[in-house]
């Protein structure tokens, strides 16, 4: 163990009431940043928080972000950004987090105040924001408060970037992080981010990639006004019908990607990333209960774990312009826009993976031989994500792990994306590491939002001891 | 001539202004069906045209049709029923018209107030009801009143059946229809509805088919609820994908119905009947202007009349449950319900078309190998119509358009269907005739509906004609 890890577990197990009341006092201030008449209490929380790190010793800004575009009668909430420490002499690790919550109201079926710290008899911490990310914001608080409580001197210099508009977009943090890069954050030695979450209940993971998301739309247009499918049905080429069969030559049943030559961009599995998946923590049965079915594709979780982290996938998600109602309408749409996207690995470049797209659907639609006409564009696109596993701030993080909660952590990727992850890493140069400090049974986003306490009081413990080993590691790659 | 036409005609053409303001009269009483703030306006039209018969010396009845179902608190508006002439040695004809009429704002787009006729300089007759199906009702009044006026004995014994819910499904006509074919209607020796249109704009036309429909839902589903396509896309069997695939098993890009033996049940094309297509009054440029493009399928008229008219066609309607909306969303829908109809033609028999889909459906889906759940049925079907052209209703009223219009009328069909039509042949075993008084640039259920002075004037001779050759005419097939 590092020296000093003792007195301070033991310290965040003498302030744990402590830490959660902090939460508890978090958890009561409805920030949510997605509601315009929240926006004061999204701006409390902001000073709240600022509070707090300046009553801990660190030095506090508000960093404003001007008016929410598209909403000019709003301010966007400040970014709190916090340095506790500068010495030259140690590594300087900055932590993202962020205090703004999504929206929730009793009648969406909360079986208890969404805005009240309701702890049951199993110690699950019921309350939006508890895990996401109120707790693992407080965690770093309560890292620095057991430090001075105990007297153990800080082992990093810590620079904290939390924001407060993550639950709608981050809107403005791209061009803060990437202007700050080479200010506020300039001594940046690694970048730790603790807003995701466990990939099981029991054991601990670090997060070293994500796939990234090129979304498109296809359009078919043909008359100029929808049509009575009576009075035209057969005379007329149908725009629905053009696109129903565009859109079913771009994935199989089986998740098999259509599109010629996108599977080539694939990075190639090594024998040594195979061996990875048979070691995590994940059974068929955890997909099964995840998706309520048992409908998954793959009958592994080494394939399974593998088609949702290192495997591009293709999801068509509707269609804008068709009758989308219940009941029954006998209309042909004049015009209609299929929407899908793809998740990206791994070595997928955006404009190959764009030129591949364009040029599949446009051949498929010509083969159709249709008078109607076609439009393909790409609505957006965030690029996928990963990090080396092997950095300092990983095996930092590794020993951190095996350190609290006895186990080796598991080295997981995200199939979704956390944009932020690659804004940070670009903008610093440097290795950025996801550590979560929640379980997947949380339900953030949904109702009955919860933290166990375990997973918070263990969690602070966590980060705590991954600065010390931080401060330890010597340099990697 | 038949001998007592001309002073008929001269009668019609002095009484012109007069019923020009009837129309005018009955524009005026917003009678929407629709609405259930109009529902005073729909009884006090219902009332407007009783008293106008009873004026004309017709026996009339307003025959109540209870509550309307699912909206208990209004009474359905009633039926109103008249006999005109009740003798023994004359033929005993059956008119059908509704008296209610489809919504109408001035800031839907209307250039003149919608229920205030306004006639233009090229004798344009702007309203809602004017063309559908007002116009063609007070033309059976009209006939009448110029018979009346001019001292000309009526040809026939008229029974009028005016409906009050056209516009909103005609609640409750069927029963009603079907309970009186014995009774109030047990005389009739041929049908006559005028509530359609002239193909074009010059020349009439008689209407002797319409397509029928059957509309099914395919439902496929399979995660207990929507999914993060980040988290889970290449994991599961996506209903989307299967849907997509499954429906572009249905129809391809020309029209061609891929469910196999379908075709087969179509009448096969005499050589006789496809002489017919040939003089009828339509172009190509007619059909590129209704769809507003050049997007037809077919290098003929007579090969687009006949996908219209006498081969059946499928569309392919929307989906729902999958994201609908304009912008982006990663979801994958958990359950999807796709829509498609069919235009159903002689001699498709609804349950043969049902089992060819399903089979066709369900084995479809099979050879997906997806874990997912397929459900298909039919929402609702409505079977075609066609009736002998050749029938003494038909040669009279052809007559009675040679000697108003100068032109033998276009023997037409309909893509679309009319379903009180099949309710009157099947109640009465009669044949029925569709006999159009407005022409296709009238908008009915558009904005700026209307009817020309030519068609309503010209309109009312031909309904008088047509009664005068019926009186005349051998009995036929």
């Amino acid at each position: 163990m590092a020296p000093q890890l003792e007195p301070f577990f033991k310290q965040v197990d003498a302030s744990s009431n402590d830490f959660i009341d902090r939460l508890r006092k978090a958890v009561a201030i409805p920030s949510v940043s997605a509601q315009d008449e929240n926006r004061k209490d999204v701006f409390r929380m902001g000073q709240w928080l600022a509070d707090e790190l300046t009553a801990l010793g660190a030095e506090v800004e508000q960093r404003p972000l001007g008016k929410q575009p598209g909403k000019e009668h709003l301010e966007l909430p400040p970014v709190v950004v916090a340095r506790y420490g500068n010495d030259k002499n140690k590594r300087t690790i900055l932590v993202y987090g962020h205090y703004d919550v999504q929206p929730a109201l009793m009648e969406d079926g909360w079986a208890t105040e969404p805005f009240e710290l309701t702890i049951d008899e199993k110690d699950r911490m019921y309350g939006r924001g508890a895990t996401d990310d109120k707790g693992p914001v407080l965690g770093w608080l309560n890292v620095i408060d057991a430090h001075r409580k105990a007297g153990i001197e800080f082992p990093v210099n810590l620079l904290c970037c939390f924001e407060g508009m993550e639950e709608y977009g981050s809107e403005g943090l791209d061009d803060f992080i990437q202007a700050e890069s080479k200010k506020y954050f300039k001594d940046t030695d690694a970048v730790c981010i603790s807003d995701n979450y466990w990939l099981g209940t029991e054991k601990p993971c670090l997060t070293y990639g994500l796939r990234g998301c090129n979304y498109y739309s296809i359009s078919i247009s043909g008359p100029a006004q929808d049509l009575h499918s009576g009075v035209f049905g057969g005379s007329a080429h149908e725009p629905m019908t053009d696109l129903v069969n565009v859109m079913s030559k771009l994935v199989d049943s089986q998740g098999n990607i259509l599109i010629p030559g996108l599977m080539d961009l694939v990075a190639p599995l090594t024998e040594e990333e195979k061996t990875l998946y048979g070691n995590i923590s994940y059974t068929m049965d955890n997909l099964h209960e995840s998706l309520g079915a048992e409908t998954g594709i793959h009958p592994t979780k080494e394939r399974t774990l593998m088609a949702r982290w290192r495997y591009p996938s293709l999801s068509i998600h509707g269609v804008e312009g068709a009758y989308s109602a219940p009941g029954a309408k006998t209309v042909i749409p004049a015009k209609v826009i299929g929407k899908f996207s793809i998740r990206t690995v791994p070595n997928m470049e955006s404009e190959d993976v764009n030129k591949l797209v364009f040029d599949h659907v446009k051949a498929e639609f010509a083969k159709l031989n249709s008078k109607n006409t076609l439009d393909v564009w790409l609505q957006h696109d965030g690029k996928w994500w990963v990090a080396s596993p092997k950095h300092w701030n990983f095996s930092a993080a590794s020993k951190a792990v095996q350190q609290v909660f006895g186990v080796e952590p598991d080295m997981t990727r995200e199939g979704g994306s956390i944009p932020v992850t690659l804004t940070f890493e670009q903008a610093t140069g440097k290795n950025v590491l996801l550590l979560p400090m929640g379980s997947s049974t949380d339900a953030a986003h949904s109702i009955n939002e919860k933290l166990d306490k375990r997973n918070y009081i263990e969690g602070t413990k966590l980060l705590g001891a991954y600065l010390h080993y931080v401060a330890e590691e010597p340099t990697s790659a």
